[in-house]
C-alpha cells in the first residue's frame, strides 16, 4: 500500500482544532441550501437507527439535535440465502442523503466490514469528515481508494481523545476487540451523556494494546450516564470470553505438536493481534511465514506500516517460493475462514490453489468461530482438507478462537459500572437484544427505561424521558454488479422464483393484416420440461389462440395475458412448477 | 389413519417362516429373466454404498454376495442451498433397478426421512419385501400409500428376531435412539458376521422401551465381528449424550414455572417417546393437548394405534378448540423445530397461522437441536416469537434436547464390545468418518483394516482381507416436482445462473425473403437492466445484425449465437453482471 501523505490526519486533543474544524463544517453548511425544512426539537435527542438493531450486520446509527447530526458507524452485511446474485447489502440511508448538509461527522468505532464496509458507497454522495483511530481509517483509505474517492476528510484520533462535532462532545474510549484499534465513545449531547460501547470484550491479558479502560467508564459512569447503547452478540453466552492469551497457548502447543508439518493457519485478516502472535510463533519456532490471500496481504502491509503488526526481518516469503523451503520451515497465513467461495484456503482445500497443494503432511489451523449460516461452506472446506490428507485444527476441537464480544459475565460488569438512567441494546438480532433487555432489567433497571429498537426507528431522548419518535425510511440496498437497488424491487423476487421454478418463454409472431398465428416458439429453462412437454405446449397453446378472435385483442399486453393464463395450468399440471412465464408477442 | 388389515404382516423368529419367504423370494427371481449376467466372485461380499457416506442424509448400503443382494435403509436428504427449487433428493439407485431381481429385500433400521424417506420413489420400480418394526413399517406404510403404492410386501419383525434373506441370516438388535423402534443388524453373511449399529445411542435411563441390547452386542462381539459400520454423527462430541430423562427434568421444570402460561412445544414428530413425555406432564399439569401440523397428528395418531404412544382418554383436543380453554389449561405440540417456511411454528411466528395467535402469556419451547444449515431459519422464528411478546427456550439455553447419536464415550465402548477385525464408519461427513477412524486407531486397530468409503464405492470383503472394489454408478437424484432429474442435469446449473445474474431475452425478427432484421424485443429480468440498457442493448442488437450479411448465416442457431456473443460483453460492461443470454430467431 503507498500511504498518501496528509490523507490521515491527526486530530489532536485541543480546542483550537477542534473549533477549526467546526468553523469549516459551519461554512460547508451554509453553503448548501437547506434542502428540506425541519421542524426542530431543541429538547430531544433523536437518535436513528439505520443499521445493526434487530439483525448482526450493517451496523449504523445517527444521533441528531437541532440541526447537527453525526453518524456512528456505516457498516455492511453479507448477503444471505434469499439474496441471490447480491454482492453486498449497505443500509438505505435516504434520510442522511437529505439532510447531508446537517452531518458535522462519521465516527467510526472499529475497522470491521459491519462498521465501514458501507462507506465507499455512501461516501459518493455525502461529503463529511471521517473519525477513527489509525488501524480503522488505514482500512478505511484502502477502501476507499479502490473506489476512487481520493477526496474524503479522514481524521486520526487516539483513545482518550476527545473532538467536537457541533453541538456533540465525543471521547474515544479504549475497548478490546478482534481487531486493534477499537473504541467506545462517550458522547456529551445537550440532554446528557449517551455512552455507546462499540463492539467489545474485556480482554485482562490482551496480547498487545491496552485492556479495555474500565477506571475512564467507571469514571463516566459516577458523573452519570443518560443513555447506554450496548454490544448483545453474545448475550446468550454466560461467563467471560476466552483471552487472545489463551488462544497463544492453544497456538503454541500447534506450533510444538507439529514440528515435522507444514502449518497452513487461517484466520480473519483484520484480527492484527492474532497476526501478531502467529509470527511470533513463526519467529520462535524458525519458521518462514507467507501470506495468502488478497486482503491477507493487503492488511497485513497496512497494519505493519502504520506499526500495529510487527514483522521481524527476513519473516516473510511470497507465497511463490515456499517449494524452496522445507514444510517445517513454513507457515502459511491465510483467508477463507468462514468457507468463502473464492477465497484462498477455499482453494487449497478443493485442490485448485497451485501456489498450495495439500498433502498428508499438512496441518491446518482455522483460527476463528463459524458466523451463522456459513457452516455448510466452512464444513464443506474441513472435509476436503481432511480428504487430501491434511489434518484439520478447528474449533469444535481445540480453544483455537477467542471471541471479540463481551459475554454476560462482562456485560453485567458493564451495566454495573455504567449505571446508565436508560439503555437500548444494540448489535444483536432481536433475541439478543430482548435478552440483554431482560439482563439489564435483573440488575434493576426498570423495563420502561429500555427500548429495543428496529431499523427506521427514531427514539426521542430527554434528560427526563426516552420514547419512540417518528418511523423514517430506512432499510437494506442490495449492490448487485453496477446496480444498487432497493430492497423493494422486483429483482430478487424475480431471481427467487426463476432459481426455484425455472422459466417458459413463450414467442409468439401474428400476422398484423390477417391476426393469425404465424409462428410459436417455446423456451423451458431450469425446469424439467422434456421434448413431449414442449410439444404439448405447443398445440395448447395454438388452439387457445386459434379460438381466440386475436382481432378482438387490444394489443400485445392483452394478448400475452391470454398466453400467460392458458399455459400456467398446463405447465403446472405437467411439471408441478410454477415457472416463470415470459410471453412475447410479435406482430409483423 | 386407517390401518390394512394383513399390512404388517409379522415375521416370527422360526425357521419355516424364513423358509417360506425365501422360496417365494426364490419363485420372483426365477420368473424374472436376469437382466445382466454377473461375473460373480463367490469368494467375497461387496459392500456397496449408495448413500450415507460423506454426507448425513440419505443412507441406503447394499450387500451383495454371490446372487443375493440386500438393501439397509434408503433414505433422503433435504435439498442445500445450492439446489434451489429441488423438494427432496434421493440416492441414485440405477443399480440396484439394474439387478432388482437379486434384491432378498430391504432392511430398515429405523423410521427417519433419512432412512426411509426414498422408499416411495425407489419402490415405484424395485419390487422387494420391506422388513422393520413396527412403528418403522408404520411410518412406511403411510408414505407408500400417498404415493399409492398399496401392494408392497411389508414385513414386521422384533428386536432379536432373525430372517434370512438368500444367504444372509439377519438379527435386529434393540438400539436407542430419538425414535422408538431403532434396531442395529448382525448379518451373518458367508465371509463372516457384519454389524451395523443403524443410528445410535446408549440410554441407560430411557423413558420408554428397553436400553440398548449391549449383552446381546457382547456375545455376538465375542464370536467374532468380521466388519463393524457404525454411526459417526457426534464423534466430534466428548463423553456421553445425555438421556431422554434429563429432557423430562427440564420439561417438568417449564411446566412448573410456567403454571399460568399457555405452553407451546415444539418438537421432532417422529420422537415418540418426547411425545410421551410431553403427553404424561400434561396429564398430570392437567392441561389439555392440541396437536398442530400435519404430520405431528398423522405420527401422533399412527403411533397411538399401533400401541408406541399411550394417549390418555380425554386429553387430546382439536387445535380449533383452543380458545375454550385457559391459556394455563393447554399445551400445543407442535411441528417447526428446524423453522421450515410452512411449518405450524414458523406460521404462529409469522402470525399466519390463524388457529394459534401468539402473545405475552405464550412460552414457547424449542425440544430440538437445530440441524446445520437451519440456523437463520430456525433463529428467524425465535426472533418473531420474542417480537410478539413471547418467551422461548431453546437449546442454547437449557437443556431441552437429547442428541439421538452416541458421542465419543459411547462409541468407544462400542468398539470395546463388538472388537471387529474391520471397520468402515457410517453416517457422517468425511471429517466424521476421518476422526471415527481414528478413534479406532487410537483403540489398537490398525489403519490398513479401516476404510472410509465414499457414495458408488463398493468395499470387498472376505474372511481375510477388504479392500475397495469398483466404482458403481451412484450419486444423487433430485424429486422436483412430477421430475425425477439426475444430478449431472442442467436444470440446476440453470437455476443458480438465473438467479445470480438474472436473464436476457432477445427476439429477433427476420424476414425469411429479404433477409432483413424486422423486429426486435429485448427483455430483462432478475437483473436491474434500466430503460436506457435496454435501448442502448437494442442498438447494439441492430447494429451488429446491420453489419452482418444474413443471407450468409446457415441457420437460426448460428444467429442466435452471433446475436449472444454481439451482446453478452455489453451487457456485462453495463451491469457488471452476466446473465443468461436467450436468443429467440423468428424467421417470417
Amino acid at each position: 500500500m503507498k500511504e498518501k501523505k496528509g490523507a490521515l490526519r491527526p486530530v489532536k486533543n485541543d480546542k483550537k482544532q477542534n473549533k477549526k474544524l467546526s468553523v469549516k463544517l459551519q461554512k460547508m453548511q451554509s453553503s448548501k441550501k437547506t434542502q428540506k425544512p425541519e421542524k426542530e426539537n431543541k429538547k430531544t435527542l433523536k437518535i436513528r437507527f439505520l443499521g445493526g438493531v434487530g439483525e448482526i450486520g450493517k451496523n449504523m446509527t445517527a444521533l441528531e439535535y437541532g440541526k447537527d447530526i453525526i453518524v456512528i458507524d456505516a457498516g455492511l452485511t453479507f448477503p444471505g440465502g434469499n439474496m441471490p446474485g447480491v454482492d453486498l447489502v449497505i443500509p438505505n440511508v435516504t434520510y442522511l442523503e437529505e439532510n447531508k448538509h446537517r452531518i458535522r461527522g462519521i465516527v467510526i468505532t472499529h475497522g470491521h466490514e459491519d462498521h465501514i464496509g458501507s462507506l465507499p458507497y455512501i461516501m459518493k454522495d455525502i461529503n463529511a469528515p471521517i473519525f477513527g483511530t489509525k488501524l480503522t481509517l488505514t482500512l478505511i483509505e484502502n477502501k476507499l481508494k479502490e473506489h476512487k474517492l481520493n477526496d474524503v476528510s479522514l481524521n486520526c484520533i487516539k483513545p482518550s481523545s476527545v473532538i467536537k462535532l457541533g453541538c456533540f462532545n465525543i471521547e474515544f474510549i479504549n475497548v478490546n476487540h478482534s481487531i486493534a484499534g477499537a473504541v467506545g465513545l462517550a458522547i456529551t449531547t445537550p440532554v446528557g451523556v449517551v455512552f455507546h460501547t462499540g463492539d467489545f470484550k474485556m480482554d485482562f491479558t490482551p496480547v498487545n494494546g491496552e485492556t479495555m479502560d474500565l477506571t475512564r467508564i467507571a469514571e463516566i459512569g459516577k458523573n452519570g450516564v443518560l443513555l447506554m447503547m450496548a454490544d448483545s452478540t453474545n448475550i446468550e453466552i454466560g461467563g467471560v470470553t476466552i483471552s487472545e492469551s489463551a488462544v497463544k497457548e492453544t497456538l503454541e502447543h500447534v506450533f510444538a505438536d507439529n514440528m515435522k508439518k507444514r502449518l497452513i493457519i487461517a484466520t480473519f485478516a483484520s484480527n492484527v493481534h492474532r497476526l501478531q502472535q502467529i509470527l511470533d510463533l513463526a519467529q520462535k519456532y524458525k519458521r518462514k511465514v507467507a501470506f495468502s490471500g488478497r486482503s491477507m496481504i493487503n492488511i497485513a502491509e497496512a497494519a505493519a506500516k502504520i506499526g500495529e503488526l510487527n514483522i521481524p526481518n527476513n519473516l516473510i516469503i511470497d507465497v511463490e517460493k515456499i517449494k524452496s523451503f522445507k514444510d517445517e520451515q513454513i507457515v502459511i497465513v491465510s483467508t477463507g475462514t468462514q468457507g468463502e467461495p473464492m477465497s484462498a484456503l477455499t482453494r487449497m482445500a478443493s485442490g485448485e490453489f497451485n501456489k498450495v497443494i495439500i498433502g498428508k503432511n499438512d496441518t491446518v489451523v482455522i483460527s476463528a468461530s463459524v458466523i451463522p449460516g456459513n457452516e455448510k461452506m466452512i464444513y464443506g472446506v474441513i472435509n476436503n482438507l481432511y480428504r487430501l490428507g491434511a489434518d484439520v485444527i478447528y474449533e469444535s476441537l481445540e480453544p483455537i478462537h477467542a471471541s471479540g464480544h463481551a459475554c454476560r459475565g462482562e456485560l453485567k460488569m458493564l451495566h454495573s459500572l455504567v449505571k446508565p438512567k436508560f439503555f437500548i441494546p444494540v448489535h444483536g438480532e432481536y433475541r439478543h437484544l430482548k435478552k440483554h433487555a431482560l439482563l439489564a432489567q435483573s440488575m434493576g433497571m426498570k423495563e420502561s427505561n429500555i427500548i429495543i429498537a428496529d431499523i427506521g426507528d427514531t427514539v426521542e431522548l430527554s434528560a427526563k424521558d426516552m420514547k419512540f419518535g417518528e418511523k423514517f425510511k430506512a432499510g437494506s440496498r442490495f449492490v448487485d454488479g453496477v446496480g444498487i437497488d432497493g430492497e423493494d424491487s422486483f429483482v430478487l423476487r424475480d431471481r427467487i422464483h426463476l432459481s426455484e421454478d425455472g422459466l417458459v418463454v413463450v414467442v409468439v409472431g401474428v400476422d398484423e393484416l390477417s391476426a393469425q398465428l404465424t409462428s410459436l416458439e417455446i423456451i423451458g429453462k431450469g425446469l424439467v420440461f422434456s421434448e413431449d412437454m414442449i410439444n404439448g405446449a405447443k398445440a395448447h397453446v395454438t388452439n387457445v389462440l386459434k379460438s381466440t378472435d386475436l382481432r378482438t385483442v387490444r394489443d400485445e399486453t392483452e394478448l400475452s395475458g391470454i398466453i400467460r393464463r392458458s399455459i400456467k395450468n398446463y405447465i403446472f399440471k405437467a411439471t408441478k412448477k410454477n415457472p416463470m412465464i415470459l410471453p412475447v408477442v410479435m406482430v409483423v
